[in-house]
């Protein structure tokens, strides 16, 4: 019987991260401070970050120490098991080897846990002890929460109202977990307060929840603030997946000819790639794949530029592949692809054609998804349905091509708490669609003031 | 940092089941026609299950050895990991070792799939095409679903109305994987007809579920019927688990003193202990530890003697103990341990003393589940939370004589589906509930005029 599975004893587990800011061709270009206009500095940041976690964003050591305290978290279900799509390959007929690693079976279903129990336990060292952050679909609130009670940490989620109404499976996960979520608008803070008084029936927003829990902190002495994705340090964390990845690989003799992960704010695609993107800096040839929705094209229509990271317009200004801070991406079930921006990191990285990207429509990828879960039995998270859409357009390319490729994509979560999707698409209900030109131009012209990147 | 999760290589994955009618000091008692009281045939069975299945059924050879075609759809997801609760025995300040066997890793998130798989494969080697099962919660409707689809069977779920319209996440996992799925009573069979001209508005029951599924089953050429609990075939799949863990232990040179499963139909139990059980036939010094909940106390509190599988009395009578086939549990959140009777294997095996019984009421499980999820992460099934209501007693006894006991409980499956448990519990709306010794009388009347099994 061929490999289906491989796993990596814990003792073998990756005790390092890699940052990939000491081998990139291009540096990143820094942070702005929105009124000053001049590089951020850490006493910018303290009120939001503690010290140690501002360090690690601006590091550019290329190994880091992952604590005793955080590898014994990870450990819960670390490291994730690589596994072979080999009925999928049987179905499609392909010549290709199609490999994935697992992230979804993580307590919370998804990649996130693996930076909030390192932001939790960093918190917790420089004496923090209440972390406040927002969400949306409620996978960055679950793996938070899931970091606090593991570290014994208070957690304060805030949660888009309509996602906390409709959406009741991930805050009754977060509660379970001792985490307090409440719906965003809300009485708490003064942002929150000012919105409801403008609209007291408003539905919330990404961009209105982060306000609330940033203000949260700011205003309160024990208390931080936590972010899911886009800055390095989260990227930083999630590359324990790759480097666990290269180990598995190596103990079945293979080595991947193309990358593929989906990318929302980039972490889970940050997380897989970087460590094999080292690799391709050093000469190695290899394809890596970003995947992003067609409903919010960041990296395939977007341009390079200087934006906020958030809708509020409080964070620094970021440089990276943005849609603008305003544009509000048409609601669709893959909530994790809908930022605006993109992971400075791998904003890079694409400009200096490290990494190349494709969007598909959600059609495109509940057809993989399902053709996904009725092969391998795996129902798989609509964000990683994307990328399954390009892992079988490039088996049946080297099908067409007769090449025998190796093809390694992110599973980076579990579709569980996401079947309406899946009933929605399944019943017709889910519609293709392509922003227009005018929209785009119209979403970008906030940021024509802000100072340009250098490409 | 010591051991906190032990994964098995694929290559050491068990090849054979284990049959422990081999090894019982008391064979078990033959199962009886219902009119006749005679021990049933094949030919009774025919009409219902493939012979493949029957055989297995009374088969008392020790080793059965797994197809490899079964091996390749299990190695999805198996060997499942040994893992360590550390976090909760630190919290108990307890000097026992507490390991669990993770089944809820698999894809539909329980054990249930170890005996769907198998029963779907030999079916379609029998030439089944269509396989039908009936519901209640939906775990074991997914776990056929799942196998029917990894093996290009058909496959047609009835599904207690009130669960189908109340917990609509499993069936869309059904549907997902192209079952059909659909609310018992239905139009759809004579029984279900029969049951809505009664009473249209019936929420229905998994009696009536099981009416329909079978009449499917007999009135069609190609189409079979599916058991996920109770038979002796399902028991024996299920083996896999405790053969697995036997060798995870051995790895890191343990052997447990207790053992630790919830039981309904018993199958997750058996899966575990068997394997175990063979040892302590053979002298080893064991303690083996069945859970129930006190809303159903069938070992606990129930007679061993004959009676139906099923609530519409259509099964053969089996040897086990009972609450009466017309039992109906009060509803709990634990739908997997409301079941009336017990696998005969089991009941025969704490006749002869071999497994001790314990029941506990639903707080006392979720408040386990809680303090589980908020030290080691997992959010587990209400099934389970009753078995790590045992551990942590376990753990506190073994605190209090001082002894370094090791303990080994089965993680049937996870919670993610049934949260509204959790907040319910957490909202204080969880009532204790014991069964008055009238309730127990009056339902066994039922069972007065059917012959007796020795005792």
């Amino acid at each position: 019987m061929s490999v289906k599975k491989v796993f990596l004893p814990e003792r073998e587990i990756p005790r390092q991260w890699y940052n990939i800011q000491a081998d990139m061709p291009t540096p990143l270009q820094p942070a702005l401070h929105p009124q000053t206009q001049k590089p951020v500095g850490p006493d910018d940041l303290l009120p939001i970050f503690p010290l140690n976690l501002i360090e690690q964003e601006v590091s550019t050591a290329r190994w880091i120490d992952i604590p005793e305290e955080v590898l014994e978290k990870l450990l819960i279900w670390r490291p994730t098991p690589l596994q072979r799509a080999s009925a999928l390959e049987k179905y499609l007929q392909t010549p290709a080897k199609i490999y994935f690693k697992n992230e979804g079976v993580s307590p919370a279903g998804s990649h996130k846990p693996n930076t909030a129990i390192p932001q939790v336990y960093y918190n917790k060292v420089a004496g923090t002890k209440r972390l406040t952050t927002e969400t949306g679909a409620g996978q960055w609130g679950c793996a938070l929460g899931l970091g606090c009670t593991l570290f014994g940490l208070e957690c304060k989620v805030y949660m888009v109202r309509v996602s906390y109404e409709q959406k009741p499976y991930r805050r009754l996960m977060m509660k379970t977990w001792g985490a307090e979520c409440i719906p965003s608008p809300s009485r708490e803070t003064e942002f929150g307060r000012k919105m409801l008084a403008k609209d007291p029936q408003t539905s919330g927003s990404l961009g209105m929840a982060i306000g609330e829990a940033v203000e949260e902190a700011v205003t309160s002495d024990d208390t931080k603030y936590s972010l899911g994705s886009v800055l390095n340090h989260v990227m930083l964390h999630q590359t324990i997946v790759g480097l666990e990845a290269q180990k598995q690989l190596k103990m079945v003799g293979e080595y991947p000819d193309v990358l593929i992960g989906c990318v929302g704010g980039g972490s889970n695609f940050a997380g897989l790639s970087f460590p094999f993107i080292r690799d391709k800096i050093h000469g190695r040839e290899l394809q890596v794949v970003a995947v992003e929705s067609t409903a919010c094209p960041t990296l395939t229509r977007g341009p390079f530029a200087y934006d906020f990271g958030d809708t509020a317009a409080k964070t620094p200004l970021l440089p990276m592949f943005t849609l603008g801070h305003n544009f509000l991406p048409r609601s669709i079930h893959a909530g994790g692809l809908r930022y605006h921006g993109m992971s400075p990191l791998i904003s890079q990285l694409t400009l200096d054609r490290l990494i190349e990207s494709r969007a598909y429509n959600q059609l495109q990828a509940y057809a993989a998804g399902v053709l996904f879960a009725q092969t391998e039995g795996l129902v798989c998270a609509p964000e990683t349905n994307h990328a399954i859409a390009a892992v079988i357009e490039e088996a049946k390319k080297a099908k067409e091509e007769g090449k025998e490729k190796t093809i390694l994509f992110n599973l980076s979560g579990h579709g569980l708490l996401d079947l309406p999707g899946y009933d929605a698409y399944l019943n017709g209900k889910l519609e293709e669609y392509i922003l227009s030109e005018e929209e785009i131009r119209e979403s970008l012209k906030d940021l024509e003031s802000f100072p340009r990147p250098m490409i």
